[in-house]
């Protein structure tokens, strides 16, 4: 039979979602913070040691929240001398910024969406500390969790979700007061449930420095090159582009609609 | 300290390389089969049950390789009546017509790239007869690998790769003769490698019917997105791109740049 089933993210837009009077107005208050969804500086790495960059999973961990920027933080490229890389520099030894970890509970395997088998690299008692937190969509909520995530994040240059993995960082109070964007489908079930965010729609993604939020699914893609480009330069992150063959340009300029704040669901 | 190291693909351009004096006016001679990239038909879905997709994986899978097409395969859906289904259908019970799962040697944890822990669903004794075969990059080679893949080649709908992939189906022998494509980085090497396979460079894929080559990483969404079409027609694949949040358009005529044949590396 062909299977008849929820697909990856029902289970974040079934939680209980929190009635809100006020949110729909708060919301429609705030086109001005809305008006531009980038309000970041450049990022300096570590004089020593890689960029360690820490993937939360849980349950339910969608593929592709996690492959994007696992993706585009794993082909970043330097040479050897720390200079941005080209291809005409040909195929040797290269400096590899990024060093990617998932963490999670335990290190028991997580089902990740659709049925792929992860095995987290850490537990969040033995995970390195990180600069860049990674938070895709998932099921999976603990309080180890809770306390690693506001610990790390404190400390970390940026703590970034994709799709509804905003659910996360929202229920932790990280978006509190903020605009944030997640997979068009859930944003009105997100700002109703989370009326202290400001959810906005029409843009691949909202950063703001220390915290920042992507929509759905391949739009971790570009965030995670604009966190490149923050790091290393708009040349780095186009020659990283390059390598993963992306012809999207929205991760230069995010908003590919008019960016609106998002009516919470009734 | 920050890793000096090479990238995941680099393994694969760096295994032997033939030489081959014939190669490049072979790959010169065939502009004309390179003119069109798609000589595919449309799909029939299975009267009953899921359309099973297999992922190869061993030492090395390249991670978006595996979950573009992954994201995809999981996101395609129908009505409960089997129509395609639009997201003012609502989000009750749909239809999921693909069934996704990673095969490989053994139920080991299978290392992907950049560290990514990943365990195999089955094992090539055990996997579900599948109707897609979706091959990413990947260093593994076995005889079972081999046993499996042309058995299963031989009664699936299609056999896909994506990125270097292309070298797991060439070493195979399942592109002699045949137009294909790779990572833009690779495609002269592979050209000297396999000289009884057109390697041509400027498109997102070359589907054959019974098998298909993606180029580069995030093109695996693209081909994925093209075989969702063969099946279910272009609305469907349409909403499964706008699920993606998938902006690119290459899916419906892959061909970016003047198709061409690729010269063989010296």
């Amino acid at each position: 039979m062909t299977s008849a089933r929820k697909p990856f993210w029902i289970a974040v837009a079934a939680t209980t979602v929190l009635g809100c009077a006020v949110c729909v107005s708060r919301a429609a208050r705030a086109p001005e913070a809305a008006s531009s969804t980038i309000q970041a500086t450049a990022l300096k790495p570590p004089a020593n040691g890689p960029i360690n960059v820490a993937f939360v999973i849980s349950e339910g961990a969608d593929v592709m929240d996690i492959s994007g920027p696992w993706e585009v933080f794993s082909d970043a490229m330097l040479t050897v001398k720390g200079k941005p890389w080209h291809e005409t520099d040909g195929m040797g030894d290269m400096l590899m910024p990024f060093n990617t970890y998932t963490v999670s509970d335990s290190l028991k395997p997580v089902k990740a969406s659709n049925g792929l088998m992860i095995v987290p690299n850490y537990s969040f008692e033995t995970a390195p500390r990180p600069q860049i937190i990674v938070i895709p969509a998932q099921d999976g909520r603990s309080d180890a969790q809770k306390a690693w995530l506001l610990s790390n994040a404190a400390t970390a240059d940026v703590t970034m979700s994709v799709c509804t993995g905003a659910s996360m960082l929202a229920q932790y109070g990280l978006l509190n007061g903020l605009t944030a964007t997640t997979h068009h489908m859930f944003a009105a079930g997100l700002q109703k449930q989370y009326p202290a965010v400001h959810f906005v729609s029409g843009t691949r993604f909202v950063d703001h420095g220390k915290v920042a939020t992507a929509g759905g699914l391949t739009s971790g893609i570009d965030l995670a090159l604009h966190i490149v480009e923050r790091y290393y330069g708009q040349d780095v992150a186009q020659v990283t582009a390059n390598t993963l063959e992306y012809h999207g340009e929205l991760w230069k300029n995010p908003e590919y609609d008019r960016v609106r704040p998002v009516v919470a669901a009734r």
